[in-house]
């Protein structure tokens, strides 16, 4: 059986988001997890590290390829990526739920198409926050 | 302490792989580590994944970010990524290095410049595959 090439590589860089969320691989872990239920992902495993005096990694590996993100909480910065594979898993919903719960002040974006040749270069359109 | 949060993120898709070689986890397990050793990274950890019928996942966490490839065999694909923080190691030479194992026929690539605001998009230059 073949499947299609075809994928969708979001990659955010959260700027403003607040030091202690940032720096908690546990909790960051747990929220990777909704994330990826939230675009329709499977989680088949998850590798995370606390690093000192802060930071965290969390690598999500789907079977629709993988969700990251890095954080540097001292600036309030966060990388996040997600990769999916096919059609039927939007990155984005799983991007626009961390940034739900990150609420960064400030996000820059651009989305990969991947798996059709050249690689194709978007900005997509990010989800407002809700401040509440 | 604060660290830089620049970092530089090489997308790769690349096309015409031998099947056999994108079909082994533990073969491509054993690649990307010495990838990132290539590029004077830290590995931390390491998640891989053997699919079936056929494809592989494996995602390497780096003390400077990551390091992950997804395979299809049955169309000689392979998405690569590597995303490393900081001025001292180049995601370029762990690119390379991949490519000069999996010799594929055909690459596409973008390079994100992160964490300095708005994402920077290049086009690197792969190394010429040498055909031997």
């Amino acid at each position: 059986m073949e499947y299609s090439t075809f994928g969708r590589h979001v990659a955010v860089d959260a700027w403003g988001v607040d030091f202690d969320l940032l720096n908690s691989a546990e909790y960051l872990q747990a929220q990777m997890v909704e994330a990826a239920e939230a675009c329709g992902a499977t989680v088949m495993s998850v590798q995370s590290k606390q690093f000192e005096p802060q930071g965290a990694t969390v690598l999500v590996l789907l079977s629709e390829s993988h969700l990251s993100i890095h954080t540097y909480p001292e600036r309030g910065f966060a990388a996040i990526d997600c990769y999916t594979c096919g059609e039927t898993v939007d990155p984005q919903l799983a991007i626009d739920y961390l940034v739900s719960v990150l609420k960064p002040e400030k996000t820059y974006a651009k989305k990969l198409v991947r798996g059709l040749g050249e690689l194709q270069v978007e900005t997509p359109e990010m989800q407002p926050i809700e401040l509440v």
